[in-house]
């Protein structure tokens, strides 16, 4: 398909991109299913749904996207933003540091120069970051997330209580982060309710339009574009965003940013969340992850999205920062 | 100081805010000058420059910004602009990879899942993207670089002899980098020609106001504005920017693009280029560097830049998307 | 001192070598006490002992022989001993290896090739080496061991229950180290009970002189030269020697094969326990410890021994294996 | 075969273990030949020879022991052993460490605490020993340790012209290695004089008997015990041993240690140098290699003839200590 001519636009074109990417990508079946807790492993693999929603509160979607799924690490960005919020940015970043690391996502290695976690996207980043949540909110702290959670989604959202226990009883490694985090004194005892607030942030059902509305929050500068509800600081938006353009594709963050230049979080739920600042949220939802734990069919509709509308951050004509929203509106 | 009421400002109030940088920033003598070899001591330290290039050909400026020094780590991403254009995406990213690499710049590890550079920021990526312009361009190589980099200045570059002396005899761990890449045949032969040509990228002179002119000319779909000549090809721009704002800061890169968000490059030499896209290019010359060896006067500089003007990437009001240029141009 | 000419020796002549490593290394106060529990920092950094046990059942000694401390890492080697010979060569070579590690001695690094521990001198194999052993012998595992350890010293061994608590409120390390066993499957639950057993045995109280029967008992073919009792497997012990002599003394356990070339290991409550096969154990006790984590005076003591009575295993005389006991018999 | 009744044995029992163990791995054709290099695959697969040589001068030998083939990394050894004799212990020591490394043999790493070499059995440190030769002996170097290692083989030996000019021409990875030494200054220049010996001394063709002679000469005292010269020096010879025992075998080193207890040294060129201190060299070649780069017949021949003989140096009996000497001289 030739690049669109998108000032002719109208939201039929949309539709027929996204039906069009959807009939591309059904027939790939490519990577596998999460498979570290038996849970993960229950969800049916063919599923695949993509959700777009402006800031001006339309939505445009196609496939299993009302279909729920388990958020995992896509909620590390949105604790990010909610801890930059509650604490202030220099009390976060003096226990998480914001530098890409080179390292898999569960790397059990911290920046040498600072023995803080390299960043909030890397699992000892986003522990600290729930330890940091429970310090300042004590017991209701899980509550109090997934109310924001709740917010940014425009519906009540809950815990997938299978997902939860499955990851209670073998998170192993987390727990292990967990106590090396506290020998090193970037969190703080209780350890265990930390990690429990992790693993419950992690087991939030979530769809894939879910997904595509927490999106335009983010890139409606913090409102809500649905319900029109403030959800979150502005301030700790733009540190959000930056943090998930350099890291927020696990090992993939750098391709990310070089082909589809989105700030972006994928969980190995199989979910991706996508945003264009100031206009767009997007959410893909496609269990089937590749090897760096991004899902395969998630990442191909971003490339599609991304270079049939100019979305990249980088464009050098900068399409996407005007015509899209204006496009989509119409 | 506020954050400046953009709308209504003029040209004036820019120079206000250079002045006002400026002035604050000149009494910083943090850092220490890059001596790894003697002929880098040999500059003044005090020296300090910010210039600013419209993307329709204005300049400001205060300071030093006509003074000289050698261009360094910036030219890696000025040459990697250049090769995706000469080679295509394809036959540059099977030789050096675009992901950060949580490593110093002159490490000498691999990604060990391709086992190229992590990107051509890296020393390692820089040789490789040396030698592949070396193997397409044969010997008149140095002589094409050296002139495209002058177009996109806008003036003829040349070469500072004394400093690529020192390089190319006291370049060891470059060497070691070299060898290394042909054992694992991410380059070919003749490796001596590849390192003679990275280090004669890093040895050109250039000034804080070519390095804005250079910046404005990648800012505005890649022709020079001041010239009017068309420098580079637009898709390799955009690709350039996202590894320039993931990965052009050394070990500062994520906390560069978390805080000041824009593309840019660092050099030892006391250079910043920075971008914003479509709007302006942003050159700072001080040579005092910190411990990740980015200039301590450029960094500081840039970050009220950014955040007076609003130029962060992520920036939730896209402040700077609009406003900035207009009012640069009045 | 000249070398001694060993065959004319008396047993008066060891005193008074004794006597005068005593007094040339009392006055060195190189080193600090480990403080990373406030326990062990509570000892007198002045004690100083040194205790030779023949594997005839002779001893001599001189300083603060009879000074108690907390055994510390040396229980790692006895109790790599105790599973050899409980669980068979196998069962253990299943879950740790026997290679140098290059890293340090808590590292929370596991061989890439093997996934399991380098070896059971550093903390995460002598972890494993702990839960195989209460896996073998359940809840008594802990008054088993501590039986082993004291027929090796020749009189009932105690815990230092302050040591123990401190090691126990503290070990976040070592916990996240036992959790990442468990993800790796290194380790079984309870992780809990493997831990505890690992902090008790590192928390038994020894003197020099006992260090030196427990040696003597290693390299008298496993019986007690003192009590006449069999304590270690022969076949188990030849393991446990080499595995002292390549990975016993942290980092430095490579120079210390070089210039002392005996199976040795230390401690950090400032033990260290040296063998020499078929004829002598070697006890040490002085508290400050140099950057490796090795007793500063142990080392030297060790280091004139070894000169002294040509005791390097690869001595090229071999001036050690069969005169010294000799001598050190009449 | 049950353990031999060592004491009644007579030397046709020797000749008889040999047959046995020839016998029964000549079937092993497990393993590949090293391919680094065309000229090292020229090699017959199935070549097979175990030679022994007593410290009073007797050859035990069965197979292929006459086949020549490259010494490749035992030189290192040998040339340790060399460069303690000339420059001394403390110079030496400045530029090498002594400690394993838990790497990859021709890893491009050096010990973080000090930028030196973990040790001269990896390339790293192999290099500098030969720089360090080369800058001692000058353009002689080659000829004089050639001399050297001839008279510890007790025959003139010679270079493989074939071999050498084939490491010549792609050695990049040691050329790195090389060039990185350079710039920590553990070596100084001319690289490429020091990275010649280097290749020239991995040239030397040797046979198993050669093998057997140099360690019988390493075993006794530094004096070959069939020509009657003195080759090498007697402290430098306890020192090589050490290094051989913690750092030989690649990284098998710590489970040669543990399982066969010898100081050894192995080369992919398929040949194993063995010693028993003061009473045997033990010289194996088959050139099919394990991961490690490790003979596969050659360990599980040292393997059998150490478990018969009682040969491992912390064998509990010591049996190897006399008898094996006795043993075999008569």
């Amino acid at each position: 398909m030739d690049n669109l001519e998108i000032a002719s636009m109208k939201a039929s074109d949309i539709n027929h991109v996204l039906r069009h990417i959807y009939e591309t990508l059904i027939e790939n079946q490519d990577g596998a299913l999460a498979d570290y807790i038996p849970e993960l492993a229950k969800v049916d693999p063919d599923s695949f749904g993509i959700s777009i929603a402006t800031n001006n509160g339309k939505l445009f979607s196609i496939g299993d996207v009302e279909t729920t799924f388990t958020i995992q690490s896509i909620s590390k960005a949105i604790n990010y933003c909610i801890a930059l919020e509650l604490l202030g940015k220099k009390a976060v970043l003096e226990r998480v540091g914001v530098e890409p690391s080179g390292d898999r996502f569960n790397a059990i290695e911290f920046d040498p120069r600072t023995l803080r976690p390299y960043n909030p996207m890397v699992n000892a980043g986003a522990i600290t970051i729930a330890a940091l949540l429970y310090d300042h909110l004590g017991s209701e702290a899980y509550e109090y997330i997934l109310d924001r959670f709740s917010l940014a989604a425009g519906r009540q959202l809950k815990l997938d209580e299978g997902v939860y226990r499955s990851e209670l009883s073998t998170g192993h490694r987390n727990r292990a982060i967990g106590h090396l985090l506290l020998s090193t004194q970037a969190i703080e005892e209780p350890v265990d309710a930390a990690l429990d607030l992790y693993f419950r942030q992690c087991s939030i059902s979530v769809s894939a339009t879910d997904l595509a509305v927490i999106g335009a929050t983010l890139a409606n500068l913090g409102q809500n574009p649905v319900t029109g509800k403030q959800v979150f600081d502005m301030t700790a938006v733009r540190n959000t965003l930056s943090v998930m353009f350099t890291c927020g594709m696990y090992d993939y963050s750098g391709n990310w940013a070089h082909d589809v230049g989105l700030p972006a979080k994928s969980g190995v739920g199989g979910g991706i969340l996508g945003i264009v600042n100031r206009q767009l949220g997007i959410g893909t939802f496609s269990p089937r992850l590749d090897f760096n734990g991004n899902s395969v069919r998630g990442i191909a509709s971003f490339k599609i999205l991304s270079d049939e509308f100019g979305l990249h951050t980088f464009d050098p004509t900068n399409r996407g920062s005007g015509l899209v929203a204006h496009f989509f509106d119409h």
